[in-house]
């Protein structure tokens, strides 16, 4: 293995603090924390960008992406957010969680079903300068709606 | 940052040694590959685990890992997978990437609509000396549904 595929010193220092970035942002700024959105406002930067599941419009800044994700935490309010894994490198993070949380409010359109629902997620942060600057978020909304039983199992 | 939250000299080099075999498997293994499933017979543990879009059952066994992707492949002969970005930490590799392809056979029981599809996934994959142990696999499965006509817009 070539010595130049290994991440020098400083990047791999730098990929631990992200690594302490993201986890920070899974915990404090998940949206059943009272303080999210402050959170939000200290650890993103103004013109972040979020890429949520293919939808096809990117959310683009700061104040967009608090109110798109206001929106989705009103579905389920008391969502529980389990981090399983969490992998740096560089100015790239990507963490594993598992979530589950009773949907007892409006989702995606979807009137509160008041169904219990569990899926795994993935999530990609690219960090610029101590702040999230661009970001990834993919779960399997199928299986969502599936146990919501707003669609037939595969 | 505390220096024991950094990778040892010999965990980093693994983890660039995971991302090798990670970047292989995503390549050489796809299913548009003529090889596919002898590169899967070298990379694979016997007993793999796959863990595919929240379903219910965990995927068993090597034969069991071939004869599921065996199944999904069907459905997209000629997917592209396009690798985005690639990170790796200890025995832990995740990969992001984009997928592309025309529904021209039967997918998790739909029949053929010759629709493309485009999409984001995140793969992880946990490695035992040298050989795939497990994985995750997710992707938004409501979007290939959307795309494909056969779910209503969000």
């Amino acid at each position: 293995m070539a010595h130049s595929m290994n991440s020098s010193p400083i990047n791999q220092q730098l990929s631990q603090q992200n690594k302490a970035i993201a986890l920070r942002f899974a915990k404090a700024g998940w949206g059943t924390q009272a303080n999210w959105q402050q959170v939000w406002d200290e650890m993103m930067a103004p013109d972040v960008v979020q890429h949520f599941n293919d939808f096809p419009d990117a959310v683009v800044g700061l104040d967009a992406n608090k109110a798109f994700n206001q929106d989705l935490f009103t579905g389920f309010p008391q969502l529980k957010n389990t981090i399983e894994n969490v992998v740096a490198e560089d100015d790239v993070v990507i963490y594993r969680s598992t979530l589950e949380g009773k949907q007892s409010g409006p989702f995606l359109g979807i009137p509160a079903t008041n169904k219990t629902v569990k899926v795994n997620d993935f999530t990609m942060l690219k960090i610029k300068d101590g702040k999230i600057n661009e970001w990834w978020y993919t779960t399997n909304l199928l299986s969502v709606m599936q146990q919501l039983g707003l669609a037939p199992d595969a």
